[in-house]
């Protein structure tokens, strides 16, 4: 034991585990892009990578978990402290989560691969997920900076993401209707968009992290985070109307 | 400070915690089978309730948190102590999303009354869900008792879940291939099932948790907990094929 200050080994502890948290941020931004790209590109060997890749990212994930705990048992940290660290945990449990949903995304490419393409849509999912990458990468750049106003800025952006897998539920739904041989490969599409979709809720848990770390409040909730075809009873009939 | 022995100072706090997470789960087996209800006896009322239900369920999994590092930080535990502090933060995260997964479940509720009912799939939903619900039953009493057979069988039942899932997939294909106006319900039903089929994902990480403490190691992977209807070209093909 030196005889250097109690809460500066905890600063140097954290940075550390912030270090660790970014190269996971880094590999999950690239899993998302090679994910959506691989589907656009019909590549099955990136999909390959994406899978492979998700090993490194579940290591990372449990790697922090145990370096987190191991600080909060050597440093004892303050309510503050704490709050940080728990905040890290919540996040790398976000990211480890975003990158599996990149490897499901990545599961179906093989098997989209045998069906006739859906005009348009493999772009659209692509820069849908390019848009949460960039999320992604600002909701980090947040907790670097603890950046409240770029946080939030995470938060509203959402909506958008919302808002692309609504229209996208929609066209799909109409291809559906239109010809029964579009059933099939819609259904792998219409799962891959609503993972793009679900990674945005857990960029967007992450900016919320951020808010919290900041102002010590969390957001103003009920934060409408789901998409809207659940509730939507305009957006069913409508459907139901043009079939 | 009293005179007592750190460990069984340790034991009394994890002793509080465990009790918290029997309560969680025990909230989180009512929402599975609560929402599954809902769903087959149209039953608006007690979807309202799953959801409100999972505010709860959200609260208990904060507070198992911060007790989890408030003791982290008091015991400073051995390697092993902190395995199981760690393990239960994992299994209450794991509790949280079943909870979620419950909760959208309920909130399909509402845009499918609008909808004719799709034969007997309700009915095949719920026994899935109670299936599910029992095999968390049994996740977490094999967590009481650590119980590393009982917490093995429930990762083999989870293969049940993945058959039953994919058989529903089918059937919703083929549902919507016979008619067009199958095609809405069907995508949302399909949703549904595929959440009822991720919650025997999460109780099967729970069983995970536990045989990891039994027994220091995880579980021989990579389990294949995935559906397989992201590969199975046969599937795809035979449905294709009925076209």
């Amino acid at each position: 034991m030196t005889h250097e200050h109690i809460s500066s080994a905890f600063d140097r502890d954290l940075e550390g585990i912030q270090a660790r948290i970014m190269k996971m941020g880094g590999l999950v931004e690239q899993a998302i892009l090679d994910s959506a790209q691989a589907l656009e590109t019909r590549d099955q060997e990136l999909a390959e990578q994406v899978r492979a890749n998700d090993k490194v990212i579940d290591e990372l994930e449990e790697l922090l978990n145990e370096e987190a705990a191991r600080v909060i048992a050597l440093r004892a940290p303050t309510a503050i402290d704490l709050r940080v660290i728990l905040s890290v945990m919540r996040m790398s449990a976000n990211l480890e989560r975003i990158g599996d949903l990149a490897k499901n995304l990545a599961k179906r490419n093989a098997v989209l691969m045998t069906m006739p393409a859906i005009n348009g849509s493999a772009a659209q999912l692509r820069r849908m997920s390019r848009d949460v990458q960039i999320m992604l990468k600002d909701a980090l750049d947040a907790y670097i900076q603890r950046d409240e106003v770029l946080a939030r800025d995470v938060i509203e952006r959402d909506v958008d993401i919302d808002q692309m897998y609504n229209t996208l539920f929609r066209e799909f739904l109409t291809f559906m209707l239109e010809d029964p041989r579009n059933i099939t490969p819609c259904m792998h599409l219409h799962f891959i968009a609503k993972n793009v979709e679900r990674m945005g809720d857990h960029v967007t848990s992450i900016a919320e992290q951020v808010v919290f770390l900041v102002t010590g409040e969390k957001p103003e909730e009920p934060r409408q985070k789901e998409d809207n075809t659940s509730t939507d009873a305009d957006l069913s009939h409508s459907v139901e109307l043009g079939d």
